[in-house]
């Protein structure tokens, strides 16, 4: 049984556990004032091209999402996301237990556009209502979606205009920045958007996230609210070392080309067969459409999820590849699909 | 520059690396629904001794003290704390960001009685004020100290009497159990307490904390809030990984004796030179008073916190030792203080 | 210019004024423990029927949905409404801010059944999404439409089968129990949902909503949430008081019942001029579909809401009449229709 | 038994029911839109003596300081009052449950002082402990006694040195203003602190706080926070057209002056009578102590509360005085206490 389930199945890439080997014994300073987080620190803000913007090293995407928006919007401010936002149904209401209300936008593609955030602007007028803030936005998306240069210069322009913060969530912006399609860099994130992350859970690391903060007016005490929330972790240093290895040559960027072209190979071998897709998912995350037969006998040799029914005979399934796929088991699942 | 500055100052135990490495590249769930979480959880049951208790692996200690607290208690209930008490000044205010008061205690030793509380109780009779619930107790506490097992049923009886739960911060329970001067076992502890966690990060592990749910009221829905809050590692492995090296052959007991035995050097060294301590701590932390002209010294060669100033001339410090600390320095830091 | 705009646009009835005026040299103890307070709460049992449930008088409905949901729920816990519910997108997010998600189900006529909240249900399946547990409905709804008994029982059955917690929504019950349409007494409905309320601001107090809790579970330490948020009237008698007088010999069911006859009126008026409605509203509220120039006529004589862009030249507006609507102001407005 | 329990222990002064009597049945806005509520604001700016402050007008102290305590904080920031302020023990956690920590400071007068507070800001040095940033006082303090002119200069210009936030709760404002001690005007107050609030419910009204915020910082989108946390009353006229009534022609302060010098009598009679005090109590509480056998004597014909327990044969008792006070009450008093 093989599993695309995820692209968290496996441990760490083989040179961060050997990083953190190598580091071990090393005595530092705690809650992430480490060498190794300050250095992390450093070489990303050279990567991105910025000195100015605050990085900060969390451990996971829940966190990290919960800390930044709670420490972003006033109490009566409310988050926007598309529908099929992580936030708003796959994070146990942990915006909103930070007291947030989390308006949600019907799309298809996973993807958020200044005409669709109007709508929900134009509904809420009084205080009677919440005040929609910060426009929640995933890259790739949580249906495999990117978001290209042009669309993203759109949002940042109107939310400069109706004064809404705009943030990426970026547990898998590896893939999304690696893919073909993709025109952005980090460097041009950075001022497009007032934040983002980079996550590093999805893309080799055993845990751990890069929020990137770009707006000075969203910086000041930030550390106070990872301690509040419960992510400032006693031996940060294993954030900081992870990133270390992860940016110092590139492993991040080459990781997340493995995970695409796993999931290119998958995708080109189902459109020969002339399966089609649920999304136009140029990442590491594909959503074939299959017969319900065929569906079971695949199941037999490989784990995924089942995502949508389609009709009552056919379903959307996801595939995820990461940087541990091996290409013996995307070679095997074409070979089986063939027949 | 050697550094008693706490025991989290190194990475992990090199087996528990060991572990992370040999499993890195077999695919499994995510969130805690893995193989060796799930071995993990059953093997703490069998050295509690308890198969009706509920554990769950969280990332740090301030996680899992507002996941616990916020998950057991109604909106109108508080807890109690001692002064010293970690929830109460050194986790940024995180249990009354989950909307609950805490009441401190002045005590002098770290540790709460059936009669320190009752003081409490007795000012708190109706709706204008909060309703005291749980009481937070750390064992050893955060000044070194640590419960008997008499003193902990006391607490357990009157907790029962007032309706109260009994909460135990074990974020150095290890220590605390391995110290010569205790007389508690884990089994004890899961039926003396409502709940309580085996604190892994100042332990050996790189990160985590096992948290046991002894009272059946308690556990219903645990892992929502888990998610809620942020503590739901996607590689929730890791965490199962490193309690599974911990405590399959007794190296969480073993770590916790090399720390008592570097503890109890110092100390006894002191002792010989006939300095004094602030207060009675069998454990990993210990707190002599120095003239402050004799810690400019030290400061020279080790890292540690000046804790508290004790007059004009004199302060406590705290030093710390752990799994990592080395015998050699201890040796060199008692030299040090003959002369 | 008449005011159709809404039930609170005037002061109280002329009796509850009246009642005030009577007892206030009478010294009384605050917070609502007062005689009037405890009288009007006996009362209040008597009248619906039940010794054995709780009632607590609070000073208005956002005040006691907030208090109400957060007291009954735990932290992961969601709840449920129609996506005309009023804690949905008319309270600033104040069920939010005390940290619960609202989950929205789209529905046409301002009602919740069994077959719309099961499909709720079943997306909501683990701990990486929040638990539904209550359901809240309003009666009268938002858009006029009302309960039958039929509909209630098919709920109570439903949210019993699922352990979900039923909670109605009372601003307006006065007028749903006096609508011709209506088949539910207090008693019934006691019987049938967790916990309610009794709206007084919009039929004929100054303030107050007397909330009624009826099952066992939801009643302790209730007094603790109100005092907590910050609704627990210094001089309760405020409220007390008012709802003695509008329940000591039915006065609260007079008042809804003009109201409803007003509404009556108005409706016939409209239906025989072949005006069609957005809703069927057999309350105090109703939305009439106008062309717009007559929308703009009316405008220069009448105060009312537009509700809603039916058409490029229709829209529905919200008529609403209470205990204060004169009948000369609604034969003025009919004659008016009528050219 | 007449009581001296409190200020609330009638309804409201009668001109109050008088002018809800009049405005009875105009038709106006809700929610404190109304142009009673608009007149009343603009009245009270002229009072004030300033054109440039925020004036918004709520139901009760807890909701008031709740309300707007959460909406000038961030979310690790905390509030810092005297061991005996309200909001630290009186108020059911209604600061903690909207997310923030209180943090107590131990004075014998009820007041705050800068040297007291800096003893606070010593100890919270960095992101492991809250941020102490709003500064919580109340005048008339809680046991009766008064900030004067220089006080509340040296608490502005330290607050504004440290960027602390300075909060006046002005339950009892109307008597420490009234005071012969106080030499502070309303308009002085305004521009020492950043916030306050002028109590009618304890001065006359049947309910009603002014909240006025001084710096524009805070001012910002006040009335979502008002809403949402259930403050925003649907008939906001009630709190209009009393505030308008109280202060019209000064009746507030012709209230606060009954209750003060009703306050006079009974301390002058009781310092004749050689009794000693708990404080320096110039306004309607004083806090007389007797002999307990004295104390069970006057509980047969007077309510109050009894404050703290002296010794074994003293306790002190807290007398309050109102606008309703009647001078036959006190005269009575006074004679018990001679014989």
């Amino acid at each position: 049984m093989y599993s695309f389930k995820n692209d968290y199945s496996e441990g760490a890439h083989p040179r961060i556990l050997n990083a953190l080997l190598e580091s071990n014994l090393v005595q530092d300073e705690g809650y992430g004032e480490d060498q190794f987080s300050r250095e992390a620190i450093e070489l990303l803000k050279g990567i991105i091209g910025r000195t100015d913007v605050d990085i900060h090293l969390l451990s996971g995407g829940t966190q990290t999402n919960l800390t930044a928006i709670s420490a972003f919007l006033r109490p009566h401010e409310a988050a926007i996301a598309a529908n099929t936002g992580h936030i708003l149904g796959h994070e146990t209401g942990a915006i909103e237990a930070t007291g947030h209300k989390i308006l949600s936008i019907d799309v298809d593609d996973g993807k958020l556009t200044p005409s669709a955030i109007q709508t929900t602007l134009e509904l809420h007028t009084d205080e009677h209502m919440v005040k929609p803030k910060l426009v929640y936005i995933s890259n790739s998306t949580e249906i495999g979606t990117i978001y290209n240069k042009k669309e993203l210069e759109q949002l940042n322009e109107y939310c400069k205009l109706k004064n809404l913060l705009l943030y990426m969530d970026g547990a898998r912006l590896g893939s999304a920045l690696c893919s073909e399609e993709s025109d952005l860099t980090l460097n041009e994130i950075s001022s497009l958007v007032d934040a983002f992350y980079i996550g590093g859970t999805k893309n080799g690391a055993l845990l751990g996230e890069a929020l990137v903060i770009c707006s000075d007016i969203l910086k000041e005490d930030f550390r106070y609210h990872i301690k509040q929330k419960g992510g400032l972790l006693a031996k940060g240093r294993v954030l900081g070392i992870q990133f270390l290895e992860l940016f110092r040559d590139n492993l991040f960027f080459e990781l997340a080309l493995h995970a695409n072209k796993m999931a290119d190979m998958l995708r080109d071998a189902l459109i020969t067969e002339n399966y089609t897709f649920l999304t136009h998912a140029p990442t590491n995350q594909i959503f074939p459409i299959f017969p319900n037969a065929i569906i079971n006998e695949l199941q037999r040799k490989y784990a995924f999820h089942i995502w949508e029914k389609i009709d009552e005979n056919n379903s959307a399934i996801r595939l995820v590849t990461s940087w541990a796929t091996k290409e013996e088991a995307v070679i095997a699942f074409t070979k089986d699909i063939k027949q």
